[in-house]
């Protein structure tokens, strides 16, 4: 029997728990579920065989400790900032380790030692970071095969509603930290490349500058540019691509309606309101207001954004109740983010009954025989209820399958590694397709950013 | 003889110096002037009786230390960062201090030790702050001796360039540190008070939400709100008041002008641009606005701030040469607020000729016996030329006048002080009466935020 420790199993681990329990059997797996709120691994490990559920804090080195030492793998799905205890563990008990998350500073200062020993410490292995990857290593290494050179490369993803549980104006609910979609772009500068031009936007102009995006069966989404483009340009051997875009897709229209709440400031997670807690919705909206001793918060609103009494954005925020002036924060010093948070969750939280969307875009442009050529890929994935959601299967899958990958000596890759080498993504997309996890891509004529050839 | 130490000779310093030593003789003052770089001291200290200048680099604990030994005061003109060591060297010695910066949290903390020695560091007792502090007690004190209760203040301070030398489309040139014009009302929102209800506006609508004011004689300017309004208002216990606002005064358009730098990101002093060495101007405000193959950055730039070709806010920026692709940015890893002052520089910098003024206003209402009253207070001086400037005028003469008044022992304050009680501001105001730097009053209809009383 191999065992696998997975610590953390929140909303992101069913379809990695589902996965690895199937094949506990055939693959002579010993799963152990640790967590310090064990109910939701209790409710996941239910009748599986060869899984236990045991209590974990992972504050408690001891504990933490010994189910390390226990383990052939470990499989962090802890908040990203954990992740350094367990792999200081995992180093020390040399024992492989799989996150989904982003490689931070501390974790890549690991990477040598890790190496020395012959382990691998495989992170962003989710969906993004992850799916984007390998999906995106995958197309530009078969370009690269054929002799291309890669010139331009834009991706995107978003986290959505499904189209059949999309009832809101904003087209839009919470499908993972509403935190981090109140704050998403929040911390500096965007910075892109285009045509060989470096480009900058500001955050408080980041939701007016998006690009449209059609995909086959689901209509159009827009984007916006993530903080920073060229993360991984040189990872990528994107060094002479002279464009480079990242983004976060939406449906159409969000960016417009969201930039309401950015120009207000009501995003704002740097300072808290005085008296945040007796505040109503309306007085939090009136505090980025001017004063007047008559005029109405609505009509305030409309005049500092220019909003036309009959543009749909106006009904966009009518139906978040922004305006009520019963409904109270009961937050007590709060952030303007924080506080928004709370209003948005009132309206976006998903249902019971509603389903998770993931949507994934690439383009890549190249040049091939002296002719410019352009593959766009896209993945849909629409989750099956509110435990089994896409984003629980793209995150968890690909976590499932590259810690059985390693446990079976599927991956040569040592030291902190990320999945954008052929070895690890081929096997993993191909399980992946098992799951109809698949991109479809089509060849499109390249326009890079001189559509009309100009 | 009473024996001054000034550490730093700059900008600030012609008027204070000019001050004491023409006093030198009949006050019996010896002066002596410190600076790292003693070129403008001895200018400034030329065939002046009772004065020497000595090469005082404050980085020197030892030469820094015997000056200050050796003096009876010492008024430092030092960088605001650079003052605490110069305080800790008073406090050992037992000398007396003043400054006309901000109170830092290391200064505030020195308070108890300075005030068990019997000592005073009188600080914030230049312009802004200062004069301001100085002249709004002297109101509010007076209200409140006749039993009326404030329920408004607004202060408003502006350093331009003087009418006569008005000659630009902007109405304004840098008549102190450029930086820190660029990056004015960043790091944070502008918090303040209006008929008893917190407002609260973020960094990229600050100079869309200005006020107009008049003063007789000069027409009409515009303000936008500081970061902190409430900072003082403990201070000048205005706990119960209403409306508490301070802000930057300029002439009327900047504002909505300067909003364009602020939208497009020019102002961001976070990141380096890359390459920003060899890019021309154009090529700066490119950064800001999408590629494209054919549109002219000028039409892009229109486009994207919505602005008319016959919109005045334009000329203003072709007046900055902002669209030259031959003129050179020619700055290392510069951020974007560096090479915007580099281009403002080129337009905003002061000629020989050109005179500076300092404009204040003020606003007070109050009640009084039922009935409520507002008084306007406003302040303008004009500087004589590039050395006594305005500006050294109104930090230099109140900095003068209090170190003279300290060592006279006309002050019994001890310990950190600010210019708030009326033995310190009251002798001063009127020395400062003598120099024509005098406020006018007029009582006015109190208005507060509710003009047409409904």
């Amino acid at each position: 029997m191999r065992k696998i420790l997975i610590i953390g199993a929140g909303k992101s681990s069913s379809f990695l728990i589902k996965y690895l329990t199937d094949k506990s059997i055939d693959q002579k797996l010993h799963i152990t579920i640790g967590d310090v709120n064990i109910k939701n691994a209790q409710l996941l490990a239910k009748n599986k065989p060869n899984t236990n559920v045991i209590h974990l804090d992972i504050f408690d080195a001891n504990s933490r400790r010994s189910a390390i030492k226990e383990s052939d793998i470990v499989v962090s799905m802890l908040p990203a900032s954990l992740h350094i205890e367990v792999a200081k563990d995992c180093l020390e008990f040399s024992k492989n380790m799989v996150t989904a998350s982003y490689v931070s500073e501390q974790m890549q200062a690991l990477h040598e030692d890790v190496k020395a020993k012959g382990l691998v410490f495989l992170n962003e292995i989710g969906v993004d970071p992850g799916i984007d990857h390998m999906s995106a290593m995958q197309v530009i290494d078969r370009i690269r095969d054929k002799g291309g050179e890669l010139i331009l490369f834009e991706s995107f993803t978003g986290g959505l509603v499904a189209p059949e549980s999309d009832n809101n104006l904003w087209n839009y609910k919470f499908t993972w930290n509403p935190r981090n979609v109140v704050v998403a772009g929040q911390g500096g500068a965007a910075k892109f490349l285009q045509e060989g031009t470096y480009k900058y936007i500001p955050y408080h102009r980041l939701f007016r500058r998006t690009e449209f995006l059609d995909i086959e069966g689901y209509g159009r989404f827009e984007a916006y540019a993530n903080r920073d483009s060229l993360k991984y340009q040189h990872a990528y051997g994107l060094d002479n691509a002279k464009t480079l875009y990242r983004g976060t897709m939406r449906r159409v229209g969000y960016s417009r309606a969201w930039n309401v709440f950015v120009q207000l400031g009501m995003t704002d997670d740097s300072y808290t309101i005085d008296d945040s807690e007796n505040m109503s919705y309306r007085d939090f909206v009136n505090a980025f207001l001017p004063y007047s001793p008559t005029d109405s918060v609505e009509l305030k609103f409309r005049h500092a954004l220019k909003i036309d009494q009959d543009d749909i954005i106006w009904d966009k925020f009518e139906e978040l109740d922004l305006f009520n002036a019963n409904k109270m924060v009961k937050l007590k010093k709060a952030t303007p983010a924080q506080i928004l948070t709370k209003i948005l969750m009132d309206s976006w939280t998903l249902s019971q009954d509603d389903k998770d969307m993931i949507v994934m875009y690439h383009k890549f442009g190249y040049t091939l025989n002296g002719k410019n050529h352009q593959i766009d890929a896209s993945m849909v994935v629409i989750g099956e209820n509110q435990t089994y959601t896409a984003m629980a299967k793209t995150v968890g899958l690909p976590v499932a399958i590259a810690t059985l990958n390693i446990l079976n000596g599927k991956i040569d890759s040592k030291g902190v590694q990320i999945p954008i080498t052929k070895e690890v993504y081929n096997p993993i997309l191909k399980e992946l397709e098992t799951f109809n996890i698949t991109f479809k891509e089509k060849d499109v004529p390249y326009l890079g950013y001189n559509p009309l050839n100009l």
